[in-house]
């Protein structure tokens, strides 16, 4: 008996995927971290009114959610100068990503990245057959020059930067990203993922009309809004785009306590300010507890720290390890030179605490 | 300049979709609609203890939710009498359908359904190229012999299956189903869609081995749990084909909040009996209503039920449109001649008396 006829892109790809989820190693260990501050999740939570604004909505629960997302993007396309025609509401940037990908990438379509950046976005192109192009950060920033001089080379559907840049923390200032738009080859799509930004300096975020067809932004509540359990992600990107996203998204996908909460959530400024204080102590914090173990930290526009451990790879890796044995959950960059570094999110005093507690042991550990 | 380069297919898709919440209507009336009752949602709600779960993972919201969706796997494989690798969890049934179409058809590859059956699956085929063969219903049934005939005329990847239907309401006993597996052409999968199994006459479910590779069952916390707005489905199938599901879903797509709220509800089979007991009792009453006015019913199998308004789908769209004016949201089939009838949600006793009270109001003004 034949099983199911899978397409061959599909029987293609690979059958282990990356998404290990800190869950999966506390089966694994058979015990629960301590301190969870590896996933870049905002331990400040969310905001109180969106706390209540969920509550409420799981009362409502037992109807679907509005499938236009209308009152969400209307409030979105205020803050953001726009109209509700320019956002795409999804289920986290991760689905948003996925969409866009399907939607331009076809079996061998080029798409440019950095070697190094958000394995997601390389998961969906190859998912749906194209060709992922990389180019090597310039030191512990993306390479925007070399991503616009590849996209050109290769004729990208997709050119994909992230800014702030995850896994190391760096962020180009608005300007530059306003002048690789200028800069984009034609016929290549700029995905800004912007997923950090509320976490950015001013000026990081450039000004972009919203109806300008060569970049679609993606944004997130899952950082700064602290609500990532929540999935609500949102694209700004040209009506006609935002528009072609309605012939193939799931359309009942976002359900009625994540529109609730997202909404109310962005109503509350206040607090978002509140958690840049936080996130802005945490990092110093950060940089201190390093310090003190005679470790350097790179400048993060983000709510994490990345903490430079002063080796190689094969080192930073026994550092997580250890760290992990201490019930400290961090993560770590894939890719070298950069996996000489952990990464470390904001976490409160309780959480930083736990962290300068176990580093020095988990440093003296990995030495051996 | 170029604007986004889409696929041929993405660019072939069409601009206008059929996915028209109830919400839409209400923004275009200027009101809102007293009884919600066209889109199968179960007005008697969550249970309380997933209730209570849900505004408890609200509070652990700034988490991502576990991407192996592990102990809500457990809990439903302990259910169901099989291992956690047979069963996937993804964003509704309507978002499982779409990645096991994007999984199995490719541009031209042959697909069945019935004619009128859920026009989602058509949608996410259609998305992916698939040639989509319908066959016609056999009175207010799907025609399980034509379907399978058809299937092997066509060299079908997919047969789609609602048991309990939907639009129309009936089911077919467990053993047809059964016996229509064993009938299937080599290399056809069927995708038994059983949204509605939670509420239908015992026997409607077939035993059929997880392990089998023929089938894909489809399950939803939307109807019977009632949890429409919290987007949770899953699928019992083989280990190699919920294995697949890895290499393309959206890997942290279900939420904290979800993933607590569907175990919860899982664990309280209960609450699930009391709401049979109350879908009974409105079936019972939406058939006296319509009886009352002279109509006849449809047998129900689900948490609806189809009202037959005994002329063509003209009229039946004009008394569909004259409750909408008495602010009942009632919904009908697409196709004919199911489309002579309506399809009414199970309510509780508060909407059914609003429909009693305005059906031969909306029958009187249909008919002038």
């Amino acid at each position: 008996m034949t099983g199911p006829r899978y397409t061959p892109l599909v029987e293609s790809l690979p059958a282990t995927v990356p998404f290990v989820g800190p869950e999966t190693q506390e089966r694994a260990r058979g015990r629960p971290f301590a301190a969870r501050l590896g996933a870049n999740e905002s331990v400040f939570g969310p905001s109180p009114r969106a706390l209540e604004a969920m509550e409420r909505a799981a009362r409502e629960v037992w109807t679907y959610g509005d499938p236009e997302n209308h009152d969400l993007r209307a409030a979105l396309a205020a803050r953001h100068g726009c109209a509700p025609a320019n956002i795409a509401v999804g289920e986290g940037i991760d689905g948003l990503l996925g969409y866009l990908v399907r939607m331009l990438v076809g079996p061998g379509d080029p798409v440019v990245t950095s070697d190094g950046a958000y394995p997601t976005f390389g998961f969906h192109v190859a998912g749906f057959g194209g060709l992922l192009h990389k180019v090597p950060y310039r030191g512990d920033f993306e390479d925007p020059d070399a991503l616009v001089a590849r996209a050109a080379e290769t004729g990208a559907k997709l050119l994909y930067l992230a800014n702030p840049d995850n896994p190391m923390g760096s962020a180009h200032p608005g300007e530059t990203i306003r002048r690789m738009i200028e800069a984009l080859p034609d016929g290549t799509l700029l995905v800004l993922d912007e997923a950090y930004i509320d976490l950015a300096p001013e000026g990081t975020a450039p000004a972009i009309d919203a109806e300008d067809a060569r970049v679609i932004r993606m944004r997130t509540f899952s950082k700064g809004y602290g609500m990532a359990g929540l999935r609500v992600g949102y694209a700004i990107a040209a009506a006609p785009l935002v528009a072609a996203f309605d012939r193939i998204r799931n359309h009942f996908g976002m359900g009625r306590i994540a529109q609730a909460g997202a909404l109310a959530a962005l109503a509350d400024q206040g607090w978002l300010a509140g958690v840049k204080t936080g996130v802005a102590a945490a990092r110093a914090e950060l940089a201190r507890i390093a310090a003190a173990n005679g470790l350097a930290t790179l400048a993060s526009a983000t709510n994490f720290v990345t903490i430079d451990c002063g080796a190689d790879g094969a080192f930073a890796r026994r550092v997580l390890a250890e760290l992990a044995r201490r019930d400290i959950f961090v993560r770590m960059p894939f890719v070298a030179p950069h996996d000489r570094c952990i990464r470390v999110s904001c976490g409160r005093a309780a959480e930083l605490s736990l962290v300068a507690e176990a580093l020095p042991r988990a440093l003296a550990a990995a030495r051996v």
